[in-house]
Protein backbone atom coordinates (compact mmCIF):
# COMPACT_ATOMS: atom_id res chain seq x y z
CA UNK A 1 0.00 0.00 0.00
CA UNK A 2 1.30 3.52 -1.14
CA UNK A 3 1.33 6.12 1.82
CA UNK A 4 -0.52 9.52 0.96
CA UNK A 5 1.54 11.87 3.12
CA UNK A 6 0.00 15.20 3.87
CA UNK A 7 2.34 17.89 2.11
CA UNK A 8 2.07 20.56 4.97
CA UNK A 9 2.95 20.34 9.00
CA UNK A 10 0.39 19.53 11.10
CA UNK A 11 -0.76 18.62 14.62
CA UNK A 12 -1.16 14.79 15.65
CA UNK A 13 -3.63 14.90 18.87
CA UNK A 14 -4.15 11.62 21.35
CA UNK A 15 -6.64 11.85 23.89
CA UNK A 16 -6.93 9.63 27.36
CA UNK A 17 -10.14 9.81 29.81
CA UNK A 18 -9.35 7.65 32.41
CA UNK A 19 -11.67 6.40 35.18
CA UNK A 20 -10.63 4.76 38.33
CA UNK A 21 -12.14 1.76 38.98
CA UNK A 22 -11.73 -1.40 41.38
CA UNK A 23 -8.81 -1.09 43.31
CA UNK A 24 -6.15 0.21 41.45
CA UNK A 25 -7.98 0.12 37.84
CA UNK A 26 -8.29 2.61 35.46
CA UNK A 27 -10.31 2.37 32.00
CA UNK A 28 -8.85 4.38 29.72
CA UNK A 29 -11.16 5.25 26.75
CA UNK A 30 -8.40 6.89 24.01
CA UNK A 31 -8.40 9.00 21.08
CA UNK A 32 -6.58 10.23 18.37
CA UNK A 33 -7.97 13.33 17.72
CA UNK A 34 -5.95 14.58 14.68
CA UNK A 35 -5.67 14.00 11.77
CA UNK A 36 -8.39 11.52 11.83
CA UNK A 37 -10.82 9.98 14.57
CA UNK A 38 -10.45 6.86 15.76
CA UNK A 39 -11.14 5.20 19.26
CA UNK A 40 -9.25 2.83 21.46
CA UNK A 41 -10.73 1.02 24.78
CA UNK A 42 -7.83 0.27 27.03
CA UNK A 43 -7.16 -0.30 30.54
CA UNK A 44 -4.06 -0.93 33.16
CA UNK A 45 -4.17 -1.97 36.78
CA UNK A 46 -1.42 -3.34 39.42
CA UNK A 47 -0.54 -6.32 40.94
CA UNK A 48 -1.23 -7.59 44.73
CA UNK A 49 1.72 -5.91 45.54
CA UNK A 50 0.69 -2.71 44.81
CA UNK A 51 -2.76 -3.19 46.06
CA UNK A 52 -4.53 -4.23 42.60
CA UNK A 53 -5.92 -6.84 41.30
CA UNK A 54 -3.55 -7.36 37.75
CA UNK A 55 -6.61 -7.26 35.51
CA UNK A 56 -4.71 -5.41 33.27
CA UNK A 57 -0.89 -4.48 32.28
CA UNK A 58 0.68 -1.86 34.53
CA UNK A 59 0.71 1.60 32.99
CA UNK A 60 4.72 0.66 32.49
CA UNK A 61 4.00 -2.30 30.23
CA UNK A 62 2.00 0.13 28.36
CA UNK A 63 4.74 2.66 28.47
CA UNK A 64 7.51 0.51 26.83
CA UNK A 65 5.18 -1.00 24.47
CA UNK A 66 4.36 1.82 22.94
CA UNK A 67 7.95 2.99 22.94
CA UNK A 68 9.01 -0.08 21.06
CA UNK A 69 5.86 -0.34 18.87
CA UNK A 70 6.56 3.30 17.81
CA UNK A 71 9.93 2.86 16.80
CA UNK A 72 9.19 -0.35 14.83
CA UNK A 73 6.28 1.57 12.73
CA UNK A 74 8.65 4.33 11.75
CA UNK A 75 11.17 1.03 10.70
CA UNK A 76 9.00 -0.17 8.53
CA UNK A 77 6.76 2.59 7.62
CA UNK A 78 10.27 4.70 5.76
CA UNK A 79 11.78 1.50 4.71
CA UNK A 80 9.76 1.48 1.83
CA UNK A 81 10.41 5.13 1.15
CA UNK A 82 14.31 4.50 1.62
CA UNK A 83 14.25 1.90 -0.34
CA UNK A 84 15.54 -0.62 2.92
CA UNK A 85 13.92 -3.93 2.56
CA UNK A 86 12.48 -5.66 5.27
CA UNK A 87 12.17 -9.10 5.93
CA UNK A 88 12.02 -9.95 9.35
CA UNK A 89 12.51 -7.06 12.24
CA UNK A 90 12.71 -7.40 15.51
CA UNK A 91 12.99 -4.84 18.52
CA UNK A 92 14.60 -5.68 22.27
CA UNK A 93 13.76 -2.49 24.08
CA UNK A 94 14.73 -2.10 28.07
CA UNK A 95 14.27 0.48 30.43
CA UNK A 96 15.59 0.95 33.84
CA UNK A 97 14.14 3.13 36.62
CA UNK A 98 15.25 4.31 39.98
CA UNK A 99 12.80 3.85 42.87
CA UNK A 100 13.60 5.65 46.09
CA UNK A 101 11.87 5.82 48.86
CA UNK A 102 10.94 8.77 50.49
CA UNK A 103 9.22 9.01 54.15
CA UNK A 104 6.16 7.09 53.33
CA UNK A 105 5.60 7.97 49.52
CA UNK A 106 8.72 7.61 47.05
CA UNK A 107 9.95 9.79 43.84
CA UNK A 108 11.14 8.15 40.63
CA UNK A 109 13.45 8.95 38.19
CA UNK A 110 14.63 7.61 34.46
CA UNK A 111 18.14 5.78 34.51
CA UNK A 112 19.00 3.91 30.90
CA UNK A 113 16.77 3.54 27.82
CA UNK A 114 18.37 0.61 25.61
CA UNK A 115 17.18 -0.98 22.13
CA UNK A 116 18.24 -3.92 20.00
CA UNK A 117 17.10 -3.69 16.40
CA UNK A 118 17.60 -7.02 14.42
CA UNK A 119 16.07 -5.97 10.81
CA UNK A 120 16.72 -9.30 8.25
CA UNK A 121 17.37 -7.57 4.97
CA UNK A 122 19.93 -8.04 2.09
CA UNK A 123 19.94 -3.94 1.84
CA UNK A 124 23.73 -2.46 3.14
CA UNK A 125 24.40 -1.78 6.71
CA UNK A 126 25.14 2.32 5.90
CA UNK A 127 20.88 1.89 4.52
CA UNK A 128 19.98 0.36 7.67
CA UNK A 129 21.58 2.76 10.42
CA UNK A 130 20.45 5.91 7.80
CA UNK A 131 16.85 4.09 8.05
CA UNK A 132 17.49 3.83 11.72
CA UNK A 133 18.44 7.35 12.24
CA UNK A 134 15.37 8.65 10.09
CA UNK A 135 13.03 5.94 12.28
CA UNK A 136 14.41 7.91 15.57
CA UNK A 137 13.38 10.94 13.88
CA UNK A 138 10.01 10.11 13.01
CA UNK A 139 9.69 8.37 16.04
CA UNK A 140 7.09 10.48 18.28
CA UNK A 141 7.88 8.49 21.16
CA UNK A 142 11.67 8.35 20.78
CA UNK A 143 11.21 12.47 20.13
CA UNK A 144 9.21 12.82 23.26
CA UNK A 145 11.50 11.23 25.50
CA UNK A 146 14.76 13.38 24.40
CA UNK A 147 13.68 16.40 25.00
CA UNK A 148 12.71 17.96 28.76
CA UNK A 149 8.41 18.12 28.74
CA UNK A 150 6.25 20.23 30.73
CA UNK A 151 3.28 18.65 31.59
CA UNK A 152 0.61 21.31 33.20
CA UNK A 153 -2.23 19.92 35.04
CA UNK A 154 -5.36 21.36 36.75
CA UNK A 155 -7.56 19.85 39.30
CA UNK A 156 -11.67 20.22 38.93
CA UNK A 157 -13.01 22.01 41.78
CA UNK A 158 -15.97 23.72 42.46
CA UNK A 159 -14.98 27.04 41.54
CA UNK A 160 -13.35 25.39 38.22
CA UNK A 161 -10.05 24.27 37.45
CA UNK A 162 -7.28 25.44 39.49
CA UNK A 163 -3.74 25.35 37.80
CA UNK A 164 -1.11 23.95 39.54
CA UNK A 165 2.65 25.19 39.93
CA UNK A 166 5.09 23.00 37.34
CA UNK B 1 -4.38 -3.54 51.60
CA UNK B 2 -1.13 -1.88 53.29
CA UNK B 3 0.89 -1.74 51.21
CA UNK B 4 4.80 -2.94 52.28
CA UNK B 5 6.92 -0.62 50.73
CA UNK B 6 10.81 -1.56 50.34
CA UNK B 7 13.24 0.33 52.77
CA UNK B 8 16.09 0.84 50.49
CA UNK B 9 16.07 2.63 46.71
CA UNK B 10 15.92 -0.07 44.09
CA UNK B 11 15.38 -0.30 40.31
CA UNK B 12 12.59 -0.47 38.39
CA UNK B 13 12.93 -2.82 35.23
CA UNK B 14 10.91 -3.35 32.06
CA UNK B 15 11.64 -4.59 29.00
CA UNK B 16 9.92 -5.36 25.92
CA UNK B 17 10.90 -8.23 23.14
CA UNK B 18 8.52 -6.49 19.27
CA UNK B 19 8.25 -9.09 16.86
CA UNK B 20 7.05 -7.12 13.52
CA UNK B 21 4.20 -9.46 11.97
CA UNK B 22 1.44 -8.73 8.86
CA UNK B 23 1.78 -5.35 7.50
CA UNK B 24 2.10 -2.99 10.36
CA UNK B 25 1.45 -5.14 12.94
CA UNK B 26 4.27 -5.39 16.63
CA UNK B 27 3.17 -8.05 18.56
CA UNK B 28 5.02 -7.10 22.09
CA UNK B 29 6.12 -9.21 25.01
CA UNK B 30 6.19 -6.85 27.81
CA UNK B 31 7.90 -8.11 31.11
CA UNK B 32 8.29 -6.50 34.40
CA UNK B 33 12.31 -7.77 35.32
CA UNK B 34 13.02 -6.24 38.77
CA UNK B 35 11.60 -6.04 41.61
CA UNK B 36 9.57 -8.87 40.43
CA UNK B 37 8.74 -10.78 37.18
CA UNK B 38 5.43 -10.21 35.20
CA UNK B 39 4.61 -10.70 31.72
CA UNK B 40 1.94 -8.92 30.21
CA UNK B 41 1.16 -9.82 25.98
CA UNK B 42 0.16 -6.90 23.88
CA UNK B 43 0.23 -5.65 20.50
CA UNK B 44 0.57 -2.20 18.24
CA UNK B 45 -0.84 -1.57 14.86
CA UNK B 46 -1.62 1.36 12.49
CA UNK B 47 -5.33 2.56 10.93
CA UNK B 48 -5.10 2.29 6.94
CA UNK B 49 -3.92 5.48 6.96
CA UNK B 50 -0.72 4.06 7.86
CA UNK B 51 -0.48 0.85 5.97
CA UNK B 52 -2.10 -1.58 8.67
CA UNK B 53 -4.90 -3.53 9.50
CA UNK B 54 -5.88 -1.74 12.33
CA UNK B 55 -5.55 -5.11 14.47
CA UNK B 56 -4.57 -3.59 17.61
CA UNK B 57 -4.46 0.53 19.41
CA UNK B 58 -1.42 2.40 17.92
CA UNK B 59 1.98 2.66 19.71
CA UNK B 60 0.83 6.64 20.84
CA UNK B 61 -2.48 5.26 22.09
CA UNK B 62 -0.11 2.74 24.68
CA UNK B 63 2.16 5.86 25.35
CA UNK B 64 -1.28 8.39 26.26
CA UNK B 65 -2.59 5.12 28.29
CA UNK B 66 0.69 4.46 30.05
CA UNK B 67 0.90 8.53 31.04
CA UNK B 68 -2.82 8.38 32.32
CA UNK B 69 -2.62 5.57 33.93
CA UNK B 70 0.63 5.96 35.40
CA UNK B 71 -0.41 8.88 37.34
CA UNK B 72 -3.88 8.14 38.39
CA UNK B 73 -2.07 4.91 39.85
CA UNK B 74 0.21 7.19 42.01
CA UNK B 75 -2.28 9.34 42.90
CA UNK B 76 -4.49 6.02 44.33
CA UNK B 77 -1.14 4.41 45.94
CA UNK B 78 -0.29 8.04 47.56
CA UNK B 79 -3.96 9.22 49.07
CA UNK B 80 -4.04 6.29 51.82
CA UNK B 81 -0.71 7.39 52.61
CA UNK B 82 -1.30 10.90 52.55
CA UNK B 83 -4.45 10.82 54.24
CA UNK B 84 -6.23 12.09 51.24
CA UNK B 85 -9.80 10.62 50.74
CA UNK B 86 -10.71 9.76 47.35
CA UNK B 87 -14.49 8.48 46.22
CA UNK B 88 -13.81 8.74 42.71
CA UNK B 89 -10.91 9.54 40.58
CA UNK B 90 -11.18 10.78 36.73
CA UNK B 91 -7.91 12.13 34.72
CA UNK B 92 -8.18 13.51 31.01
CA UNK B 93 -5.17 13.97 29.30
CA UNK B 94 -4.40 15.27 25.80
CA UNK B 95 -1.16 15.56 23.84
CA UNK B 96 -0.53 17.21 21.01
CA UNK B 97 2.52 16.30 18.65
CA UNK B 98 3.94 18.21 15.87
CA UNK B 99 4.26 16.44 12.36
CA UNK B 100 6.69 18.03 9.43
CA UNK B 101 6.87 16.64 6.46
CA UNK B 102 10.35 16.30 5.34
CA UNK B 103 11.36 14.96 1.47
CA UNK B 104 9.44 11.53 1.40
CA UNK B 105 9.70 11.39 5.10
CA UNK B 106 9.09 13.00 7.95
CA UNK B 107 9.94 14.62 11.65
CA UNK B 108 8.06 14.46 14.70
CA UNK B 109 8.44 16.61 17.98
CA UNK B 110 6.25 16.95 20.58
CA UNK B 111 3.95 20.10 21.63
CA UNK B 112 2.06 20.50 24.79
CA UNK B 113 0.81 17.96 27.59
CA UNK B 114 -2.08 18.63 29.72
CA UNK B 115 -4.01 16.92 32.26
CA UNK B 116 -7.26 17.49 34.03
CA UNK B 117 -7.92 15.62 37.10
CA UNK B 118 -11.48 15.41 38.81
CA UNK B 119 -11.23 13.86 42.52
CA UNK B 120 -14.79 13.21 44.46
CA UNK B 121 -13.31 14.06 48.17
CA UNK B 122 -14.24 15.45 51.32
CA UNK B 123 -10.66 16.36 51.98
CA UNK B 124 -9.65 20.29 51.92
CA UNK B 125 -8.61 21.16 48.55
CA UNK B 126 -5.02 22.17 49.58
CA UNK B 127 -4.35 18.65 50.60
CA UNK B 128 -5.60 17.24 47.34
CA UNK B 129 -3.24 19.30 45.76
CA UNK B 130 -0.32 18.15 47.90
CA UNK B 131 -1.13 14.71 46.50
CA UNK B 132 -1.43 15.64 42.64
CA UNK B 133 1.96 17.09 43.41
CA UNK B 134 3.81 14.21 45.40
CA UNK B 135 2.07 11.71 42.45
CA UNK B 136 4.00 13.98 40.50
CA UNK B 137 7.41 12.68 41.67
CA UNK B 138 6.16 9.76 42.32
CA UNK B 139 5.10 8.75 38.70
CA UNK B 140 7.59 7.06 36.55
CA UNK B 141 6.17 8.53 32.96
CA UNK B 142 6.00 11.88 33.66
CA UNK B 143 9.18 11.84 35.45
CA UNK B 144 10.72 10.66 32.26
CA UNK B 145 8.69 12.76 30.68
CA UNK B 146 10.00 15.83 32.42
CA UNK B 147 13.84 15.29 31.61
CA UNK B 148 15.94 14.49 28.52
CA UNK B 149 16.83 11.37 28.06
CA UNK B 150 19.39 9.66 25.82
CA UNK B 151 17.88 6.60 24.47
CA UNK B 152 20.73 4.10 23.38
CA UNK B 153 20.62 2.18 19.64
CA UNK B 154 22.38 -1.30 18.85
CA UNK B 155 21.94 -2.79 15.07
CA UNK B 156 22.27 -6.89 15.29
CA UNK B 157 24.40 -7.79 12.11
CA UNK B 158 26.21 -10.50 11.48
CA UNK B 159 29.75 -9.72 13.03
CA UNK B 160 27.99 -8.36 16.21
CA UNK B 161 26.31 -5.40 17.42
CA UNK B 162 26.99 -1.89 16.60
CA UNK B 163 26.18 1.18 18.60
CA UNK B 164 24.51 3.97 16.46
CA UNK B 165 25.84 7.66 17.32
CA UNK B 166 23.16 8.96 19.42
Amino acid sequence: MTIEQPKKPTEVIFTCSGTAIGKMRNDLQVKMVEPMLEEFTMATDEGPFHGGDATAPPPLALFIGGLTGCIMTQLRAFAKRMNVEINDLQVDCKIVWQWTPKDRIYETAPKAFDMEISIDSPSAIEDQLALIQAARKGCFVEQTLGQSNKITHRLKTEGGYMRLPS
